[in-house]
């Protein structure tokens, strides 16, 4: 039985290299009620980069002029662009039931926790199982220099400390045994009587249909 | 990895014949993490009733000084005869991290969530999917008489009425489902950030880990 329900803001943080990117992919290929949030910036589209797919790509004078009016959930700047998430489209998917996925820092996730939209959110942090664990997983990306890799680690360790911010938290020492867990969390969450909007008219039903047995 | 926690108390009520019972006992076997409360009672055992087992069996006198010393986390009378859960054990389980499911009324989920113990509380409301449905369930046991499943039809009503007093609800309009649901929600308050009592010190280790490789 489907009973109409708000739709979830899940936030999704970690440091660098916990594997929150994997998780996010995962649970989004395997729960399709569960969409994700486009953020908007005023970065230039790169190669392949598709509008409304990436990301909403906007003018300083289109993102200053959304943040002003209230229609930014969150935004930073970055590297001198703007970055933000888009009010409307997560308040037109929550309303229909269905569950936006956040992957933001904990400066995104606090903002997002404070905004109007407080009372749909589920926050998730996660965590490495060591310190050791999250170089390797660093470094063997590859990509990146000794000198990066040093410097991830010390914004990794800056963004753990925001792990109390967090409604539930998940240590990744098994991709697929967190992919249950955050599964799990979504789930419940969903469950909650708060969140189901259909309920009062459903319990109302039983009690007609009571009434009318006597 | 497992971080010490501190156990659920798991509150779950519905009306006679919403398929509680069944919930309750399928938990309880594909979960080993959770354990039945066991209530005392002042009636005399029936022929094959163990003490501990099915329940504590005290005398009125016993039970009554342990309601005054507050050793009762909830109790009601029942047809002349004490009903109630001893706090100690519930204790002592969760502060082992096991969780203890109690299945309980509305009056029992209230005192509970009531108690000391508050803070571990998680209820859960299980509503039938049409009083139909309620009824058919109740007739279908085929031991009572029509007067016993009317009596027993009003009762539900009462009970259903406390629905809103419920951290989760599930409608259970299939037992596997349901299940599924119920163990989602255990899971998920398991990982919850204020109930994992070890995420302090595992934080702790990893700013260490942290430190020692600079």
């Amino acid at each position: 039985m489907k009973l109409a329900r708000r739709g979830l803001l899940i936030i999704l943080s970690s440091p660098s290299g916990a594997g929150k990117s994997t998780l996010s992919k995962r649970v989004l290929e395997d729960d399709p009620g569960v969409v994700f949030s486009i953020s908007a910036t005023t970065r230039s589209p790169r190669p392949g980069e598709v509008d409304g797919r990436e990301y909403f790509f906007k003018t300083r004078e289109e993102f200053q002029a959304l943040v002003k009016s209230g229609g930014m959930l969150e935004h930073a700047e970055v590297f001198g662009n703007f970055y933000g998430t888009p009010l409307a489209p997560v308040e037109q998917a929550i309303a229909s039931g269905r569950d936006v996925l956040f992957d933001v820092d904990w400066q995104g996730g606090q903002q997002i926790r404070n905004s109007k939209l407080a009372e749909a959110v589920v926050s998730v942090f996660v965590l490495p199982p060591s310190m050791a664990e999250l170089e390797a997983r660093l470094k063997r990306r590859g990509q990146d220099s000794a000198e990066v890799v040093k410097n991830r680690m010390a914004q990794s360790r800056a963004e753990i400390s925001h792990w109390a911010e967090y409604d539930y938290v998940l240590v990744n020492d098994d991709v697929d045994k967190a992919e249950v867990n955050l599964r799990a969390i979504v789930q419940a969450e969903r469950l909650k009587r708060a969140r189901i909007t259909g309920l009062n008219g459903f319990v109302q039903g039983l009690n007609e249909e009571y009434e009318a047995m006597q």
